[in-house]
C-alpha cells in the first residue's frame, strides 16, 4: 500500500539523469559525487592532536574495553577487512549475534550520521554504542571509566589527548579519541577519485560504462556525494518490497529512531566505497555477491530490470571505489596492573 | 608423597647459585642467560622471505581462518597486550573457554617446545593446533585449505610465500608462514639485555639486587637461558604443592603428553620476558599479581620463602625484562568474494 507522499518521494529518487552524453558524462559524475581527500576531515570540537588520535587508536584497538575482555572495536570493524568483519551479523558478547550487519567504519566520517538507522548523529556519537550495547561488548558504563582509570597508561594517554582537563578519564573523552582516530580510516586514491578530478583514463571501459549506467538509471539518486551513499535515507523497497531474507518484518529501521510511520523500513543508503571489499551487503548481510545485490537494487528500489552486461559494468564501476587502504601500525596497548579492574565473567 | 628420585630433582633444581659476590654478578648472569638478538632467529627447513613473513602476518591477523570467522591468531595472542590476552582462560568457539592461560607468542621462538605441555615441537607445529581445536577456533582441517583456497588474493599470496610449489595451499604451509612471521616477534633491548651486553647501568639498584636474589634463591634454576624460562620442564609444586586454585587435580600437564608418572603435574617453564605485560600468571592464570606469583613460586617451587623488600626486588629486576614491543603493520587482508566459504554457524 504506497501511499502518494512515498511515490511522490520514489519519483524524486528514481529520476534518471537522463541522457547524459558520454564526452559530459565526466562533468555530470563531477556534479555529483566529490573524491575522498588525502587528509582526514577536521571534526567540530574534537581536534585532532597526535596525542588524541594515537588514544584512540589504542582504545579502538582495546578489548579490555568490553565486558570480557574479548571484544575490541576492531572485531566487527577490522581495520584488515575494510573495516567489516565479513559476516551476515557480528558475533558479540557470550555469542550473541547483532541485529544488523556491521557497516564499514572506512570513511564513515563521511556519512551524514551512523549505523544503518542514523540513530547517532557522529562517529563520536556512535562509539558509545556498541562499549554498552549489551549482546556487543556489553560493558556497563561505569565498568568502562573504571576500566580505563585502573589502567596507569591509560590515565596518562588520556592526560596528553586532553590536555588541561581536571579529569579527563571519561567515556565521553573515550568517545571523542576514537572519534578522531576512526577519522583517520579513510580511502583516498580510488580509481573514482582519480577520474573525478580529471583522469579519463583511470576508469577502463567497462567501469566507464558502468558509471553512465550507474547514474543514467537512477543509482545516483541515493548513492552521491563524498560517499556514493551515506549522505540520505530511503525505504528498502520503494518499487518492490524484497523477501523477508532481506527485508525481515520486525526490523523497521529508521521508524524505532523516529517512530514516524513514513520511515517505516528506511535505512540510512550505505556508502559504496570499497563495496567489492564489504560483502556481504544489506543490513540484513544476506547477500554474499556483489552482482546479486546490484540486481535486488534495481529492482527493489528503481524498478527497472538490469541484464546481465548491465549489472557486470556497474560492478566494474563499484569495482573503481576501492581506494588506499589506510596503513595502521598496531598499538602497543598500556598493560593491566594487579588492580586493574578483570574481565567480567 | 614424595620419590627419591622426585627430591634429587628437585634438589638439582633449587640448588642456589651460592655465594654470587656483587663484583661478579654481571658474569654469573652472562653464564646462565643470553639476551635477544636485534634479528630474529632462523627456522630450520622454513625460510624466511619477505613474501613468507607477510603472508604469515595475514594469516596470524586473519578470522576467517576460525569456523566463525570472528577469532585469529591475534585474539588471544595479542600483539599490543605483549602477545596475550589478559584474561585467565581465553573465550573461543561458542564462548567456549580455553583449558589453559594463553602462553604469550612474543619470543615463543626460543622455548625449547610449545603449549604449557610441550606437545608441540615448534611454533610451526603449534599453529595448526589452535585454528581445528573444537574449544578454540574450530575449523574443520579440511576448512583452513577451502577457505585459503576460495580467497583469490590467498592463491596468489602462498605462490609467492611457496615458489615453486604446484599446490602451495595447504594447512602446512600456512602453519610454516605463521611460524616465519611469529619469529619475527621478538622484544630486544630489555634493560637485562643491555645488562647482559656488558652494560651495568642498564639496572638500576633494586633490579641488581633483584638479579642478584633471582640467581641466589635458585629461580635461575629453571628461569634462565635466552628466554629466562621456556628452555625444560618443572613439576609444580616440587616442595609444596599449591592449591587446587593454581593447580588444579584435573590438568595434569606433561604428563598427558608423555603418560609418564613421573610427568604428573609437569608444565614447560615459562619464559620471563615481559612478564610485568602478561598478567595473569600460571597455566590457570589465577595470579594476577606478579609479586603474588613470585610468592607462590618461592614457596612452592624452592621452599624458601621471600620477604615483601626481596619480591619487590625480584619483581624489579623482572619488569627489566621488558623489551622493545614488535612494530606491526596491520595486514591489509585478501577479500573475500562471493565464491569464499563462509562462516559456519
Amino acid at each position: 500500500m504506497r501511499t502518494p507522499a512515498l511515490l511522490a518521494m520514489l519519483a524524486s529518487l528514481v529520476a534518471p539523469a537522463a541522457g547524459i552524453a558520454a564526452d559530459s558524462l565526466m562533468q555530470a559524475a563531477q556534479a555529483q559525487f566529490k573524491p575522498i581527500p588525502a587528509q582526514p576531515p577536521a571534526l567540530p570540537g574534537n581536534p585532532a592532536s597526535p596525542a588524541r588520535v594515537e588514544l584512540g587508536k589504542m582504545l579502538f584497538f582495546d578489548p579490555r574495553l568490553s565486558a570480557s575482555h574479548t571484544i575490541s572495536c576492531n572485531s566487527c570493524h577490522n581495520v584488515g577487512l575494510a573495516g567489516v568483519d565479513v559476516a551476515e551479523k557480528s558475533i558479540g558478547h557470550k555469542w550473541q549475534k547483532g541485529g544488523r550487519n556491521s557497516p564499514t567504519v572506512f570513511n564513515a566520517v563521511f556519512n551524514t550520521a551512523q549505523f544503518w538507522d542514523g540513530r547517532a548523529k557522529d562517529l563520536e556519537e556512535q562509539a558509545g554504542g556498541p562499549m554498552v550495547n549489551p549482546i556487543e561488548m556489553a560493558s556497563p558504563k561505569e565498568h568502562v571509566t573504571e576500566q580505563l582509570r585502573g589502567i596507569p597508561g591509560y590515565v596518562a594517554a588520556f592526560k596528553a589527548a586532553f590536555p588541561g582537563e581536571a579529569s579527563p578519564v571519561t567515556l565521553a573523552n573515550a568517545q571523542k579519541a576514537i572519534a578522531v582516530f576512526e577519522a583517520t580510516l579513510i580511502t583516498p586514491n580510488a580509481p573514482f577519485d582519480r577520474y573525478l578530478k580529471g583522469d579519463a583514463a583511470a576508469l577502463n571501459a567497462n567501469q566507464t560504462a558502468g558509471l553512465k549506467l550507474f547514474m543514467d538509471k537512477g543509482c545516483a539518486a541515493c548513492h552521491n556525494g563524498i560517499n556514493v551513499g551515506g549522505g540520505r535515507y530511503a525505504p528498502f523497497g520503494i518499487v518492490e518490497k524484497p523477501g523477508a531474507e532481506l527485508l525481515p518484518a520486525d526490523d523497521k529501521g529508521r521508524f524505532a529512531v523516529t517512530k514516524t510511520a513514513g520511515d517505516e523500513y528506511v535505512f540510512k543508503v550505505p556508502t559504496l566505497r570499497n563495496i567489492e571489499l564489504t560483502a556481504p551487503y544489506f543490513h540484513t548481510g544476506r547477500s554474499w555477491d556483489l552482482r546479486q545485490a546490484v540486481g535486488v537494487m534495481a529492482s527493489s528500489q528503481l524498478g527497472l530490470p538490469v541484464t546481465d552486461d548491465e549489472a557486470r559494468k556497474i560492478v566494474a564501476f563499484l569495482e573503481a571505489l576501492t581506494g588506499d587502504q589506510p596503513k595502521i601500525v598496531y598499538p602497543v596497548l598500556p598493560p593491566s596492573v594487579a588492580t586493574t579492574p578483570r574481565p567480567q565473567p
